[in-house]
């Protein structure tokens, strides 16, 4: 293999397919990056087991193409190298198994390992993927992928679940603490209902890769893998076994009670009341309705106790004591664009409904905590 | 206790304070802050039994002062509660041996400990202190405490060593790897010489609470402590016992070839260099000279090898090849600010001295590592 590129381009791509590599370091191919140099272009490809990351670089992207061939090369030294060499062209070669990147006064020697012994991937794409706008797909893992487990105790939970029926694609986060659901309307009618669940890690590193170009991401689905395609990059996840807990009782469409507050000063007050809560005791805040106020509070033994009031809308003269993980109803919060939030409350011991005005697409629920 | 003052002017004290107070939470009082409103205004205590912090806010940065008291406060959360709270005025209040912090619409009440309790800290003044500009203190700082002991082995090199003879000061900090010397001319002359060593992450702790006002700072030496006071702060270190190695004779005044090169080209391949070595092995990088050239490389059995060359000035025809830690080299030249940087040579196992032209004033060693 020899070549030469833009330090440009080839970091790009090196940033994209990197988070693929494996940081186990168990099997030594793994933390590296395959470079497969053809007539066409070159192909780096990564892979961690969990996920399989392969971006394309055309050959009209690349300075010169001398001579086709590929090696595995140590991932995060030649990454790094990359990165801090000055010379805007990279020249890059083999020598066996080795791999000489040289500018004009320095020779970096990597050890490389043979492509043979990068495990063989299956990529394939299907006919009929489906099709979802990348800003719009960004957004709905940005707002669930928060609620999902990170016990490995439940593995099912680790991931988001995505449920298509006809064209209306629903998204569920929960850790069985918290929950969030978001719905979407795709431009097509799909054959086939899906009901996958995508480990949710995966989905956050992809998010992490995709631009914000008005364009599409495509999603090929297997029994056991997704394919994500986008711009000149495949992103292979595998599916999480297992039959995703039906969620759907837990979100009433009754309510004793509907608050309405600004979005904001809701989610300051709860920050300064959690400051004396710790996660060791579950961050526990008290919120208590008294006429148009809601009284937000904490109390630690050790250290003292809070208090916050603060004008708020309600439907009706009902009042509601609950108590709640500020962690979980500020992560809620986060997830909303809205200058105003509406909690739906059915007493203490029922779930809290947070969305936004004229907004059904995007639920969050928080389990209250009972202390009262 | 009760006073009304401005959450900006709290906010600062309180930043500047807290540098002192204990993370060990061993004891509970240190993990506080003592109050002490008096009619003059409010004096802000912290101690972590190494260094012990007091700021004056003087009574006319303060709104309201209606009942004079003192309380210790929980350090941590009070910070962090004034500093998320919204409005510009914060009312205190004591109400036995709790702490009631007010606005408009919360109440914050916080567990306090008797100032009785705190600890007395001797933080007198002499008439004679010795005064140094503030930006020249912290330069010392800078371009000198990185190169301390970070061991407890050998307790003495943990500190800076402050030596002043009649009007010139001179700053050395050793690991007995490498060292860094500052050396300053007092605006006058000191009658008694001074030879102390003051803990440097203390020092560094200090820099960060000066400003850069064209101002000096006192400097009051004790047997045990040294006393820093500037604008409205008292800052107080202990000093470490033990008599400081005579380095003197390390820096020898003859060399075998002197380098110049450009400092941060010469950073910059070091850098790169480095990226193939290990704490873990010295972080070794090594040096040749050949004609006009300077060769720096760095080989990794495992990884790879990186060779880099670069045009340098050379003092004679000598040649010489040398191998040291890469950090300690970047640590160095880090500390030096001018376009270009000299290195005296005098063999491979002598230590390295590097300095900046025309600057006596600053020098850094390095200790090679045989490997040649």
């Amino acid at each position: 293999m020899k070549l030469s590129i833009k330090k440009e381009i080839l970091t790009e791509s090196l940033n994209q397919v990197s988070k693929a590599i494996s940081t186990k370091n168990i099997i030594p191919v793994l933390s590296g990056i395959k470079f497969n140099l053809t007539m066409e272009g070159l192909f780096l490809t990564c892979s961690d087991d969990d996920i399989t990351i392969e971006v394309f670089i055309d050959k009209k992207d690349i300075n010169e193409i001398e001579e086709v061939g590929s090696i595995v090369i140590p991932g995060k030294y030649f990454i790094d190298i990359v990165r801090k060499i000055p010379s805007d062209i990279i020249k890059l070669e083999t020598d066996g198994l080795r791999i000489v990147l040289y500018t004009n006064n320095a020779e970096y020697n990597l050890n490389g390992i043979n492509a043979n012994e990068f495990p063989n991937r299956d990529l394939d794409t299907i006919k009929t993927p489906i099709y979802i706008n990348k800003k719009i797909f960004k957004n709905i893992i940005n707002q669930t992928a928060f609620a999902a487990s990170l016990q490995e105790s439940r593995p099912i939970l680790t991931g988001i679940n995505f449920n298509i029926k006809e064209n209306i694609l629903e998204c569920i986060a929960t850790d069985s603490y918290r929950l969030s659901k978001k719905t979407i309307t795709l431009n097509e009618v799909i054959e086939h209902e899906v009901n996958i669940v995508i480990p949710s890690k995966n989905l956050i590193e992809l998010t992490k890769i995709i631009d914000d170009e008005d364009e599409n991401i495509e999603m090929h689905i297997f029994s056991n893998t997704i394919l994500f395609k986008f711009n000149n990059i495949l992103f292979q996840s595998r599916l999480l076994n297992g039959t995703y807990p039906d969620t759907s009782k837990l979100i009433s469409e009754e309510c004793l009670l509907q608050i309405t507050s600004n979005l904001n000063e809701l989610y300051n007050v709860i920050d300064r009341a959690s400051l004396l809560t710790s996660e060791k005791e579950k961050n526990i805040v008290k919120m208590e309705t008294t006429n148009n106020e809601l009284i937000i509070s904490s109390v630690s033994q050790e250290i003292g106790k809070i208090e916050e009031r603060m004008k708020v809308e309600k439907s009706n003269e009902t009042e509601v004591k609950i108590a709640f993980s500020s962690k979980y109803m500020m992560d809620a919060l986060r997830a909303l664009k809205s200058e105003n939030v509406i909690l739906l409350l059915n007493g203490e011991i029922k779930p809290i409904i947070i969305k936004t005005p004229n907004n059904e697409n995007l639920i969050q629920l928080v389990l209250p905590i009972k202390t009262f």
